[in-house]
């Protein structure tokens, strides 16, 4: 079957820094209305960074919508009309001082396509070595080397929760 | 490292059905202010629902912040105070017609922790039988089967492309 929304009207609440919100009419399949308050965000890009084969960088940073500090692998937004894997360099440089000799494209998430439309690129960078610049002045992170066996009884145990990081290791 | 961002100042610009909006002004750990738009939202849950030992269950839905039909696993917004494991076996039904004799908690994701605060917690639902209510009426949804091996073959090839449903995978 094939189910369509078509929009109706669209109504911006917000145009912001990181996100935009608007809502949204829509005319369903079966010719009643709704409402659907959307939040549109330019993208991201994760990276899978590998120190060694078994290896790889997380970061650790505080995320205010959860008032919480979390292990996450480095990821960042993009900036307009940049290409996800010259995003991908910037922000594994900016996060964690090292560049890739090498960058993989293994795959797109929709993070949360109830809501959203946030698109993450997810690279594997290798044959890392070390960067010139130094991080986002707005951004406190800390850079940690965790084996991915290692990682994956930090998410069964619930110590790693970051959706991006868990999906990540899906494309391996 | 311990880093913090305290909250100065919460300015909500929007408070609706699925989400709220709000900007927080806050103090970075280097002294400075800087704002953080937050995307309220009050979690979900998402059903690894195995039909067999090797076959779980689908939804095919139109995603209107994508404009796209995708596939995912059954999954749904909480109700204000409901218990994950009601809800879970609540939206089981609602979306598959099923319900479980067995259901399991694997763990939880953060979605996009960068702006929003959602947290879907993930099942994995056994010994599913015949439930006796329909749909939510304004969701149009289809049902399919597939084998774990077909969907980390459709996750590969990038006919998947739900954040949640690629991590849930990540807990088996």
């Amino acid at each position: 079957m094939k189910f369509y929304e078509e929009t109706i009207s669209t109504n911006y609440i917000h145009k912001g820094k990181i996100l935009n919100l608007k809502i949204e009419e829509v005319k369903l399949p079966n010719g009643k209305t709704s409402k659907r308050e959307i939040v549109e965000h330019r993208g991201a890009v994760a990276i899978l960074a590998f120190k060694d084969e078994n290896t790889i960088l997380l970061v650790s940073q505080f995320r205010k919508p959860l008032n919480e500090t979390i292990l996450e692998i480095p990821a960042g937004k993009l900036e307009i009309g940049e290409e996800p894997a010259i995003c991908a360099q910037r922000e594994l440089e900016e996060e964690t001082g090292y560049k890739a000799e090498n960058l993989k494209f293994l795959g797109k998430i929709a993070t949360t396509p109830g809501f959203s439309d946030e698109i993450i690129y997810i690279y594997k960078a290798t044959d890392l070595y070390d960067g010139t610049i130094g991080g986002d002045e707005d951004e406190f992170i800390d850079v940690k080397e965790i084996t991915i066996d290692k990682l994956k009884e930090k998410i069964k145990n619930g110590e790693v929760i970051d959706g991006k990081t868990i999906a990540a290791l899906g494309f391996l």
